[in-house]
């Protein structure tokens, strides 16, 4: 048996992913794989996610450059999850131009922006 | 309009919530929440989840007593993802008393256990 089936897919063949800095600790992103992905994941040892929205593989950095580097794969007991370390080009995982996606932080009831755009998204995204 | 509305509640309902651990940067848990379980997280600054196999709220550490007091939470950018940075009563997130939920790693094509047990689980759940 592969170690692919032994992921625990859900019902619409797709598994969470939550992805860390391994150096920082930061936790990056958290984003969708389903086989393909995840076992190109594996094999270009490059993060490939599956964009819910587009329907489609998604290269993270295709279009940003911000690629990651996957440094280790682990998957959880039974919440149906995979945890990628990863290094990330550019040091900028977010669209928004952030190192993070949480940039958002609860504070008094509101969420507030706590985390500086690195790069602004017109010079990221100018192609 | 209140902070949860800001919150983008799944079809379900639910939200995905990644819980690392604040001092050690490890990532203990991925679970869910619903309305409720994220509004009284925050007011009791202990995690509390939506068990979707249980189908009711789950205050984590209830029956362990490994509550994660909650000192930090965060929004990400659209992947609908909560992130929450807790102090790990007990030092053990997972049912299997091991730190992390997260003890399996990728190696050569298997799954391999890489992270210690730290306490049984017949001590654990022994009530």
């Amino acid at each position: 048996m592969s170690w692919l089936d032994e992921v625990p897919w859900n019902g619409h063949d797709l598994i969470a992913v939550v992805t860390q800095d391994a150096a920082s600790g930061k936790v990056l992103t958290v984003a969708w794989m389903n086989r393909e992905a995840l076992q190109q994941t594996v094999e270009k040892k490059e993060a490939v996610y599956w964009s819910r929205s587009r329907k489609k593989l998604w290269r993270k950095g295709e279009e940003s450059g911000h690629v990651q580097k996957v440094l280790e794969v682990r998957l959880d007991c039974d919440a149906d999850a995979v945890l990628l370390k990863v290094e990330q080009a550019g040091g900028i995982a977010c669209h928004t131009g952030r190192e993070s996606c949480f940039f958002r932080k609860l504070e008094n009831g509101k969420w507030v922006t706590v985390d500086p755009v690195l790069k602004d998204p017109a010079l990221i995204y100018k192609r």
